[in-house]
């Protein structure tokens, strides 16, 4: 069984003027694409349901066939297995940023700078902190992102975040619901304390300070959430599935599913991703794995900087890399769908709810009239319009997968 | 009110490559079907979820407007009903085998040579019996398929099978999951050696292995199952409906439900049956009633053994029975759709999780350009892409039945 996924990271999109009212879909040579609209079967997608904003974390859900509404707990504990923290049942995860604060406490830059390689070393200096019988974990993520996770008893996600989200304001104080909300926030408000004093104190800082670079010298937290109770793809399919993304939440998406997450030399998440690298990683995958999502990152880049022509590139590598999966593996030895994970207008630079087009080829799927990949042609194929999490169900009803209901 | 729905089981199909890439409908001479779709509105059902496959059961459940989510509850009171015992709540049914034991108790044949005749007398040995308290209903059904009912206090549907779907092995011990579960199977274990002892002493048994012919000198037990609270369809819709089928299990399902079920002499549920006293039976029925579903099982029964020309045949059969209805009727005077139960590929020869087609004519209906009766062409119609319970409630509506909610 060789079944694959690939998401254009908000590839969906609107007219854009400047391409003559066509979208970026429309208007790119993305013939590998067409290819699987040709010879499949075609539709749009609502990843959660009509006209809903799906974030990147809640649309992977979908598209790997759970209920983002059942499952979805936060942002915290994704960040924290995206980068690579093991969680437990009732820890507590947030996502955070280094910030950084002027003399009067108001912060000055949400990202420190987007500092870098001192991060890390700032943040194992957080790492493994105790209070109140709670167990502190502080790890850097990427670049000015760091994840916490709160481990002990009598905690719980019911905190306020601490980033009011812009600049020239002082971080919020973090306030608790309940009991255990009103102590996990009096844990957090002391550890805030320290973190304070440790960094403003941190040999790095005072370098930073020295070059004339922006200080890490606080910390900025949100999106606090616990660990779901989550029946395993594995367990639920029958599958065995594999992940290659280059976002630390969609790999977290993955291990809290249960997929393994197949790390890729080059895979950066960004435009300058090496999109064959990730080809070559999927089929070497497929041999390992029944099932494999790969997300290519870059178009929802170039979109929320409202860079046209960078997500036309885009569009034409994932394309490329598409290229190079069919050719390797063959088409006919594939079922498998292109497909995007939310729509990122250029022309918005944020995600929007509007469907994603989808094409399934599989030798057993029917095949319908539509020869082109793109939001409007594939509207009209024999799929219709299907909500993100039927995706797989009907990808592995072509393999022959899942049990009957009734007889 | 004329109000029909034509089901073809399992005539859903996929491409077929001796028919040139094209699927069964796409291939026949389906004229009737054809002229619904041109005359009408189109699209595809989901007869469950997109991706889940029905059995006859559940997608019947659907079709007749009922979520089976919410009311199956296995197979065993649909055989029951189907076979014509009538239940109360909380009994516990089981659809059972006749099948043929060795010397050493391991099963040889599970069907007992597909007893016919024999079966009714061998079944009337075992029905009455009274253990602790609980009474057993036993009757054969359709050849080797029989029906056991138990009927007492403290039983429960909580206890396995003791079918192992395999020769060469012995019956498995059915086993109860708590108090009333225990109990069940320890009444179950004595009847089934009361069943043992009483069979192999049949003279029925002794005269088939005279004539060298495997005794049917054992049962077989699946689908433990217990009678769902169910709103009936006159109740729910106030539409007074009946169902015409050749399979007992569709039968259950229209009992089950509350609709009338139309015995039709020549209706066998097979290849052979007479699709025009179907249409006759049909025409006759809507002088009683407004709502009349009709199943042909042949499509299906071609379908499982992979008999391409056969189902074709078949397909043109169902065209024919639609004719005679359009016929003697008038097109005008109906509200009919013309669908499947779900989809049994011929390459597959099970019935997997596609969504089946779906012709919808009213004088009140829209009509759109879709102008043939098959899986493609019926995708790009005006219905668009629906689930099994939302056709009645749409038929009901063309015809003005229906409370508004809200005002």
């Amino acid at each position: 069984m060789s079944i694959v996924v690939l998401v254009g990271d908000g590839m969906s999109d609107r007219r854009v003027s400047i391409l003559g009212d066509r979208t970026p879909l429309q208007y790119s040579r993305n013939r590998n694409m067409c290819l699987i609209s040709k010879l499949g079967e075609n539709g749009i997608i609502d990843p959660i349901s009509p006209g809903v904003t799906p974030g990147s974390d809640t649309a992977h859900i979908a598209l790997l066939g759970y209920d983002p509404f059942e499952i979805y707990t936060g942002r915290g504990v994704l960040e924290a297995l995206g980068s690579g923290i093991s969680l437990k049942r009732g820890d507590i995860a947030f996502r955070c940023n280094f910030c950084t604060l002027d003399e009067k406490g108001v912060i000055v830059d949400r990202r420190a700078g987007r500092i870098r390689e001192d991060g890390e070393i700032l943040a194992k200096s957080l790492d493994g902190i105790r209070i109140s019988g709670v167990k502190i974990k502080f790890k850097q993520a990427l670049a000015h992102r760091c994840v916490l996770v709160l481990r002990g008893k009598k905690i719980s996600h019911e905190v306020t975040d601490t980033d009011p989200k812009r600049v020239g304001v002082k971080p919020l104080i973090p306030k608790g619901r309940g009991e255990d909300g009103e102590r996990t926030a009096e844990i957090l408000r002391e550890f805030l304390n320290i973190a304070k004093e440790t960094l403003s104190e941190h040999p790095v800082n005072k370098e930073r300070i020295r070059k004339g670079l922006p200080p890490a010298n606080f910390i900025l937290l949100r999106g606090a959430s616990f660990l779901p109770e989550v029946q395993k793809f594995k367990e639920r399919f029958g599958v065995n599935g594999a992940c290659i993304a280059g976002m630390s939440l969609v790999k977290g998406v993955a291990r809290l599913l249960g997929l393994d997450v197949v790390e890729v030399e080059g895979a950066t998440g960004g435009l300058d991703t090496d999109v064959l690298s990730k080809a070559d990683a999927t089929i070497s995958s497929l041999d390992k794995y029944d099932f494999v999502l790969v997300n290519v990152k870059g178009t929802d880049e170039a979109s929320h900087d409202g860079k046209v022509f960078e997500k036309v590139n885009m569009i034409e590598k994932i394309d490329l890399l598409l290229g190079r999966i069919l050719e390797e593996k063959g088409i006919e030895e594939l079922t498998i769908a292109v497909t995007a994970d939310h729509t990122t207008p250029l022309e918005v630079k944020k995600h929007t709810g509007d469907p994603v087009p989808v094409a399934i080829y599989s030798k057993s799927a029917r095949r319908d009239s539509t020869r082109l990949f793109d939001e409007i042609s594939c509207s009209s194929g024999s799929i219709g319009r299907i909500s993100g999490k039927n995706l797989l169900p009907i990808m592995f009803n072509l393999e022959g997968i899942g049990e009957e209901f009734g007889e």
